[in-house]
């Protein structure tokens, strides 16, 4: 029979009458004839009690040991998931890491899954069992130690067993019921996407669209699961939510499929660095080495040996990145004039997979700021993305002008 | 290094404060030279939320998945002891169940321990680690599924791992001091004492001095593991506690141990039985198949072919062993005049292994009682025991008269 995989987040599975609730989902795809295999989280909130304990207890803790605490409360819903189906006569039973067992690496606290078996899960199936409800964001290591995946990592679970299981379709249920193409806060005309690539979606989350952690996209892609995600706070049915496929899945788009942004960004220049080979190293890597997640950067002409260097970075590490630049500069690695920090800009970007064949979007999205008055202070591009950063008071201007313009709110 | 096996219940581990004042006694031990096994409890009230959730979801759960999640909770403390410790610099890690293995039957809920292989955790021991954290009250089924051992499991977890590793000794921290002669809230003079028998220790814990399960002192009865109870909200020292031991452990003790009492007993006296042979049997078989705890029985002498047979049970288990035995008459299984219920007595024991060599202990019971103007209602004796069924008014009375009359409240 068809395999397919349902996710429920915490939120879908914070309360008995919640569980209930994502149970009644279960039965209806049972009833249509699938095999169903139930990813669960843990009730929302516990993760977060756990990892507060833990912190308390030891501030640098052995991920061993924390990977063993935090991965308890998605036993808990499992087994609890478990019970609401078999007293809807549907014969169920749960999994924890362990027992599939889900193998992953040893590195604790953000392990990576290495393999899924998958004889013990379908003996079962064979055996009339029609739904496996599995602990989500936990393994095992080689050394049999409970590993876990990192936060958001029950959506990675689910990804993985509907590729290990060649699942028709994998099911994210959340609270929000698709992806937009921008903020609905920001923008009221914003349109919930009924479908979108995975190339897209991958730019969108590392973006702040926080609907699907970024591995579950990326495995998804690997591996050509077709995702869905949707809201187990709304009617079920075939159209809800988004899909993200495969590019060949969807038959026409729009250029631009979205438009995202991040609020806290900072923009710092290095002002009149000495230009020579490997300049770029010295620069970037004790920011790197100094946890600095750098995001833009622009390197402007250089003149007479020397060039002005700007990058971007969230705007809580701005001081971390002048105390690395700084001890750099009294080691002799890198010599400038001046640091200048710009902490009140936001990043704007319009993300689609169409800017492959179509050409003019950059200019259309520099005019729209432009005539709104707008300044742009960086610019960067990549295949399909194209970034910008503003004065933040201007960001929700820019988001509504830019969506106004693409005409996001018509789907293709 | 001799091993030591400490126990801590749910309210020693309640919080994360108490569970740095637990690791505080575990690292006396350590210093004292011992290759420490924790056993730990679930944070008090945490068990109880989880069977709530249980029983709310599916009232006639499928036991596999209930000890899947009510397992959780001793998941949580024993990860986090072990960063307490970790943090104390004490090298130690956490063992759940299914990692000991801790192999059990598979008699979900209630299962029993069929052996703890000792080969991991000494071999840790062997690399350095000083204290092996063990999650109490659950293990691993043949299946490979999560057991657990019934409430209170966790003391029994502690034996079988004395027993398991010959641990010089078993220490189980509770809320309480010790082993009291009688209820102090019902005798003042109640003393608490320094050592008692394992015989004497099981007929006061089943007679409802609840500090130990009573599985847990049979496992050590039979294995010869040194228990001490002892209170974690008092100061270390070596006296403190009360040991649980071998009769041949204790040099010297007082004929009468202590006093026990169980306030909820009903009375129920079917009148003018039939008298043949086979006729307990047809009265108690329907009983047990009912789920009556019947304790004391008592037959009276037959007159004319009948007899009056007595027998006592728990208040709340009346009315069901009223319907067990009309249903009985009605299908002819039995035949009685009238079905008396007392619903107004309570049980008071004297207990003590010293009755085997010393005379006299009953009829002094009975003397003292008598001298109270208390009536006795049924008698029944065992080898160190002599438990009686009077007025509940009196219940008081006479455990304080027993207590002075034995002077208990001077050790021997």
């Amino acid at each position: 029979m068809p395999v397919l995989v349902m996710k429920f987040g915490g939120t879908s599975v914070a309360t008995l009458d919640r569980i209930r609730r994502a149970a009644k989902r279960v039965g209806l795809e049972v009833a249509k004839g699938y095999d169903v295999i139930v990813i669960v989280s843990a009730m929302s909130g516990k993760t977060n009690e756990l990892v507060g304990w833990v912190n308390e207890t030891s501030p640098f803790f052995d991920a061993r040991e924390y990977d063993a605490v935090v991965s308890s409360g998605e036993n808990v819903t499992a087994g609890l998931m478990a019970l609401t189906l078999q007293e809807m006569d549907i014969p169920a039973r749960s999994w924890q890491g362990w027992q599939v067992p889900l193998l992953t690496t040893s590195a604790h606290s953000s392990a990576r899954i290495e393999e899924i078996p998958t004889d013990n899960i379908n003996r079962k199936f064979g055996e009339g069992m029609q739904v496996a409800v599995v602990a989500g964001f936990q393994g095992i290591s080689p050394e049999g130690r409970i590993t876990t995946l990192g936060r958001g990592g029950s959506d990675t679970t689910a990804v993985a067993f509907a590729a290990a299981f060649d699942a028709e379709r994998c099911d994210i249920y959340t609270d929000v019921d698709g992806v937009y193409t921008t903020d609905p806060r920001v923008c009221e005309r914003a349109r919930k996407m009924d479908r979108i690539a995975f190339e897209e979606m991958l730019e969108l989350a590392s973006l702040g669209a926080k609907v699907l952690q970024t591995r579950s996209v990326e495995l998804a892609m690997r591996y050509k699961v077709k995702l869905r995600v949707l809201s187990s706070f709304e009617e079920p049915s075939d159209t809800a939510g988004t899909l993200v496929c495969a590019e060949e899945d969807i038959m026409e788009s729009n250029v631009v499929a979205g438009v995202a942004y991040s609020r806290d960004e900072a923009k710092m220049t290095l002002v009149s660095v000495e230009d020579r080979p490997g300049i770029a190293a010295a620069i970037f890597m004790p920011l790197s080495e100094a946890g600095v997640n750098v995001d833009m950067i622009v390197q402007n002409i250089a003149e007479e040996g020397r060039t002005d260097m700007t990058f971007s970075c969230p705007t809580d590490q701005v001081k971390r990145a002048q105390k690395a630049l700084d001890d750099a500069k009294t080691k002799g690695d890198i010599n400038f004039n001046d640091l200048v920090a710009d902490t009140g800009v936001a990043k704007i970007s319009v993300v689609g997979i169409g800017m492959r064949s179509h050409t003019g979007v950059a200019a259309k999205m520099f005019k729209v700021l432009s005539s709104e008055g707008i300044n742009i202070k960086v610019i960067t591009t990549s295949e399909i993305k194209i970034s910008v950063l503003v004065d933040r008071k201007y960001m929700e201007l820019a988001v509504q002008a830019l969506h106004d313009a693409f005409e996001l709110e018509k789907s293709a």
